[in-house]
């Protein structure tokens, strides 16, 4: 019972102490989490790509409304990268992750930063803003990747 | 990137010929997308949760922010449950989500309607009106679970 009395008891003061890092029930539950949020936000941001690369007729409401998603979600999928979850489901999260934390915060904050600029280019109802702000945003995406995401 | 580009092209194709009806590739992303939406929902609801029950030291700041982003996310699920959508992936959603759907409407404008009241209830940093609005909630969510969606 001493193990067990101690884990209960490091649960509790872990959960006082430091609540971002527990919000998740177990491992898997924190993977599908950030699969999750990267999914939904890719599907809107991928609307806004389609407009900012021609493909689809420029609507700036509708481009506004799907950036005012990205960026309003784009703090949430960090909070799923807690210790431990690198494994317990299936993830294609690299190590790195967990070994250069700076640098993937780095790279989340980034993509933060650029998602909030998208969100404010949209409100300019000027595509060349919206073309411009979506590459850097996309940029982000993709060097997040390359370096943190196995393929 | 491949899976990103694909979204990309084909969600142009579709907003072109069906803006409103045709947000989603194929009908497994619709219903990627609304799991997706719905699962990140319910991570945040769950922590206002655990603080309503008293299984968590209630935190007003802590309730307010994840009562926020279940407000702002609360009406994304539904556009993942257009016409077509019944089949093409793993889904628990039954059959009258479409034949009834000015029911499965109320039911998940109940839902948006609660959650923008959760979130006033966590901003006046009063347990009892959050456990008040946190029940109400919950209850429009199992409402239209036990309507519309297979156990």
């Amino acid at each position: 019972m001493k193990t067990f009395a101690f884990a209960v008891t490091t649960a509790a003061l872990l959960s006082i102490a430091a609540p971002a890092s527990a919000q998740f029930a177990k491992s898997e539950d924190a993977i599908k989490y950030r699969q999750s949020a990267l999914f939904v936000m890719s599907q809107h941001f991928g609307r806004i790509g389609a407009m900012a690369s021609g493909r689809a007729p420029f609507d700036a409401k509708v481009a506004a409304d799907n950036a005012d998603v990205v960026a309003s979600m784009a703090k949430l999928p960090w909070a799923g990268f807690g210790p431990g979850t690198d494994k317990g489901g299936d993830t294609k999260a690299k190590a790195e992750i967990w070994s250069e934390q700076g640098k993937f915060k780095e790279a989340s904050d980034k993509f933060v930063a650029e998602s909030v600029k998208l969100a404010a280019a949209t409100k300019t109802g000027n595509l060349d803003a919206v073309k411009t702000a979506f590459t850097a945003t996309a940029g982000s995406c993709k060097a997040c990747h390359d370096a943190f995401r196995s393929k």
